[in-house]
């Protein structure tokens, strides 16, 4: 690094902010943007400006979003009484990309994990309820299939029954595997899940 | 992607620009961001709107510099008759932390490469004869070990010689290696390569 150009230098150190971006990649993207036509740099700078200029979160589900109320949350034809709880933003695109989904969204902004120190004042759980009162008769699970997806999945069920039906994401093979590479949990629980044919 | 607002759809796109990086890690840099503090993201864009501005090449050996002519070229204490040929800017830092180097860079800007369409033509090569006339009496080649490396070093050799003495990196079992997991070729050289004891 001694040898870099200050700016190459200060370049190489912001990179370091992204998640899972080491040295080594960081010398790489700044090579690689110094190297590339000077827009391509300034619009990615742009972009990168723009974010905390035009984004907040939605009143509603905490998503990211232009306005006060994000687009799903403010579509009048998706079912109102449906809210899908996801620990992420991300988790939204999936969940959309199956085009089976109409119903709302709310965000936790995280899983429960006791170990790393994320407990149930660092998520937004006392606003998932004032949220409820908005006519939502069933809160759909959508965590990871994780301990910590699961921990969060009994907590949520404990405040929220029986005032309102919880459910959570089926379990299972998934779509397209075999069965000689399933593993005992998978089964286990694709046993229990088992469906009439 | 459909769903994510704008301003974070133009960051994930321009995300998309450097090496390596796929849609699914350019949504992760783009969260990240937005979930970090605002001055971290704009740190990042005033860094990356920087270098394009204040950074340009060194007349000299070729590589980044605030100045017309580098640190390392415009260091009188370095060797001046000692020019060490690289591929990339990069490679300069490894030979730097060496702490062995004492002479000067020149940063040939890629590998010949036909079936990549790299051609002498598209190298620095016409500007390499004319920098040795500034009192260079050896060039050492410090070029990948792999066959780019190789023809690009024979082909530099073939267009030196005999004006001046064209050496390259020297060739043999990597420091801290095992014999049982050196390779044919390595171990080869090696043994061309034997030193008296």
């Amino acid at each position: 690094m001694t040898n870099y150009p200050a700016p190459l230098r200060r370049l190489i150190e912001a990179f370091l902010v992204l998640p899972g971006i080491g040295r080594r990649t960081a010398e790489r993207f700044a090579f690689s943007l110094m190297q590339g036509a000077p827009s391509e740099a300034s619009e990615l700078a742009t972009a990168i400006n723009e974010i905390h200029r035009t984004l907040t979160t939605c009143e509603w589900c905490g998503q990211f979003s232009e306005s006060a109320r994000c687009n799903i949350c403010s579509d009048s034809r998706r079912d109102q009484q449906l809210l899908c709880v996801v620990a992420d933003s991300r988790d939204i695109v999936p969940m959309e990309q199956t085009g089976q989904y109409r119903g709302l969204y709310y965000v936790l902004g995280g899983l429960l994990d006791p170990i790393e120190g994320i407990t149930p004042e660092r998520l937004r759980f006392e606003s998932l309820k004032t949220r409820l009162q908005q006519g939502v008769t069933e809160v759909i699970l959508a965590l990871n299939a994780t301990l910590d997806g699961d921990t969060t999945a009994s907590y949520i069920a404990k405040i929220l029954k029986p005032t309102v039906r919880v459910t959570r994401l089926g379990r299972g093979l998934p779509t397209g595997s075999r069965l000689e590479y399933a593993d005992e949990a998978t089964l286990t629980s694709a046993l229990s899940n088992r469906q009439e044919v």
